[in-house]
């Protein structure tokens, strides 16, 4: 058997690609994590350099400014709704099935901890084209939600008296734990998520 | 018939407290209403005092600082939402009727200006023992909230799985409606909070 490649001291060009995604999700991930418990503004580069024993010039090497990486966590927050929001929207099932695997995903997706760091930083530190973009993301994910109540009045297993109203009051509640939401905390994201299924979905069951 | 205290070209010294009294809401509704459109860090005292067509010194006469201005602001929202929610709590009824009432009394506080304030501006600004006292008075609303879900168990109105996370969504939901609520948006506060007490009652009701 002819030894694998890893086996080399030399790394490969494949390795060395693998490795620096390695670190940048390392930096992406520090970063999250000092905005969401210390606030945009109160953190530093430096803090987030120190978080991993590493200097400031290494963080500039995976993200140019404090701005750049706050904008890379909301675009991973984001990126991650609007695609399990999608999946949801695609199941083969009727609305109100649909809807309960939706929150779920969503609120799984709110809060992790881009999610987290999209609901407790402001978007006023990011450049107003950029913002503009990522709203449009988040508008597109309000508006699946929108329209899955909207298909719920068609097959008739769901009832809402003003779709756009109960899709912000979803998103929103959803949203606000993770405001609240810690990974020590007595509840599991997968067990708050369920939890707020249930109650949205028990509401807009027909009787 | 004597002439009124008020037809007198002297101010009296009640006159003059109220005068006080409405300069200093006049400042304190300017600062609340800058903070929510700008951002607390974006809003300069000199942007509130050009608001209000005075000067920076006038404004440091009703708030010594743009924390100061905060505090109040974050304060009377409490205080609101703290009198409503006791208000509601001891409504003669049923659990169900109150909650219903505690909801849209706890939206209308929110949706307001102060109560806008309160859910925008992170409170990382305020001082960590006034933090700490403000924080205290949210969670007795919560708590509020919670209880009444109790009772509602009691007294077989309201059905809810676990009273501690449902009272957190019914809560977040709200909070996240002042995140976007806007006055000259298409509905009023009281329209956003009867159908969210709507949305949540009927959740909550045993079947």
């Amino acid at each position: 058997m002819p030894a694998s490649p890893s086996s080399s001291p030399w790394k490969t060009a494949d390795d060395r690609l693998k490795e620096r995604e390695t670190k940048r999700e390392a930096v992406l991930l520090a970063a999250a994590r000092a905005f969401n418990e210390r606030g945009f503004h109160n953190t530093a580069l430096e803090d987030v350099a120190a978080d991993l024993k590493v200097t400031k010039p290494t963080i500039y090497y995976y993200g140019e400014s404090k701005e750049a990486l706050l904008a890379a966590c909301y675009r991973r927050a984001l990126d991650t709704l609007d695609e399990v929001t999608r999946q949801s929207e695609g199941e083969a099932a009727d609305a109100r099935t649909r809807l309960r695997v939706l929150i779920i995903a969503y609120g799984e997706a709110i809060l992790s901890i881009y999610g987290r760091c999209l609901t407790r930083v402001p978007d006023n530190s990011l450049s107003p084209p950029l913002r503009q973009e990522l709203r449009a993301i988040k508008r597109t994910v309000d508006d699946r939600i929108r329209r899955m109540l909207d298909d719920g009045a068609r097959d008739e297993t769901l009832v809402a008296t003003d779709t756009k109203m109960t899709a912000f009051a979803i998103a929103g509640a959803l949203n606000a734990a993770a405001l609240w939401f810690e990974e020590t905390g007595p509840w599991s994201a997968r067990q708050i998520s369920e939890h707020y299924a249930d109650l949205f979905v028990t509401s807009l069951t027909p009787r």
